[in-house]
């Protein structure tokens, strides 16, 4: 058996998210398998290094999987390009060590999420950005965002309250920029819950709007309470952007 | 009654073109008629500055119309973005002289074609770019698109044979540039026949690939015969990006 690493993009806004539901469904995994397993005329299973939601883009996903095939890599892409929707990219294919797994060996993610913060966002972007035009202090959004920088318990700024594995991650890198009519929230961590990058910005967003204050934060954090926390902003304006390996 | 200039912007992917052919079809011109007529309650038809073809985009298309209505221009252009498909955007609305004619007073017209001349297109960008990737000369191409400039007879590039009107037409400006792995073609005229941007983009790329020479322009705005020129590029390439007025 061979190990293969795939990278791809996708615009997420037909699809019900990346993980597979059964035979058939609309999902990334679903279409991106169904796709390996012709071309490859075997059964394929493909593991993402990551969830995402219904709507939510990526530009750097990664998946591995197992294949036994003569094809070269180069083959499998062209194949891959040809039969892919066309909404879901195939950015690169190679051979990968037996032992690569693309979630479990995942050291780092970077997510970004893009708010238009005016009134009309181009039609060429709306189905990529949260749209809200309100004011927003960036200044205290970035400040804010520093807090959640370091290794923090994220229970609080977690979709699912019933989590039995760890909900410790380490948060890297956020920053905020504005960029025009645009606001890009970019952060990079060893791993996020469900949810987290878009609570995370839901709050941090509430607190730019000053309607909350960002010493929440370390609260949330020590009371890891999700009901405390800011708004869930909508799928659309997240994508991930890169997964690395050591 | 007054009279009001309306910009719009559009993904013309999932669109049959700009020209409403029914009720109730699946026009550009068919939805902002059908948006315009319900926030004004009455019957409101919008003469555009030309059309596009099924799947062709628009950055700056404009359209304009009469309506007996108090509203104020900023209250309707809320209520046009507010119920307009996500796909069509109003960009402005403002109120015109009586007598201004979005298509007949048109002086100038800006047409952008993007070809994406390499493998794979990024997934964010395959609803607005021709695959092509084969090997393509800028500077032939370059040259060859100033032969199109001035006033010409462009019969031979036009899809109608039967133009009872006349085809002459006067083109200002012809760039090509790369972009990455883009080619854009730009070109900027007083009015364009039908399909007769992908006509000479098609033109151009055959010259630019060698299998074509570029003598062959002049020629066919000579013999005016359209089965000389080149193929007519996919209408996805395609964007109106700017209509001037005197």
């Amino acid at each position: 058996m061979r190990n293969f690493k795939l990278v791809l993009e996708y615009d997420g806004t037909r699809y019900q998210g990346w993980q597979r539901l059964s035979d058939n469904d609309n999902t990334i995994q679903g279409r991106v398998e169904t796709t390996l397993s012709r071309i490859l005329e075997q059964e394929i299973a493909i593991a993402g290094s990551g969830r995402t939601d219904a709507g939510t883009h990526a530009r750097g996903q990664v998946a591995s999987f197992h294949a036994q095939t003569q094809m070269s890599s180069a083959a499998i892409l062209r194949q891959l390009r040809r039969y892919l929707p066309e909404d879901i990219g195939a950015v690169s294919l190679e051979e990968a060590a037996p032992r690569f797994h693309a979630r479990l060996n995942a050291s780092m993610k970077t997510y970004c999420y893009r708010v238009w913060n005016s009134e009309l966002p181009c039609v060429f972007d709306r189905r990529f950005v949260h749209i809200s035009a309100q004011p927003y202090d960036l200044a205290r959004m970035q400040a804010a965002a520093r807090l959640f920088l370091g290794e923090h318990d994220f229970l609080g700024f977690c979709a699912n309250k019933h989590m039995k594995k760890s909900t410790v991650r380490r948060i890297d890198a956020f920053d905020i920029r504005r960029v025009g009519s645009e606001l890009q929230f970019t952060v990079t961590g060893d791993g996020f819950l469900h949810h987290m990058v878009r609570i995370m910005v839901g709050t941090l967003l509430e607190i730019g709007a000053g309607s909350r204050r960002a010493e929440t934060i370390p609260e949330i954090l020590v009371s890891r309470c999700r009901a405390e926390a800011g708004q869930t902003v909508p799928a659309k304006g997240l994508c991930l952007m890169e997964v690395r390996y050591h």
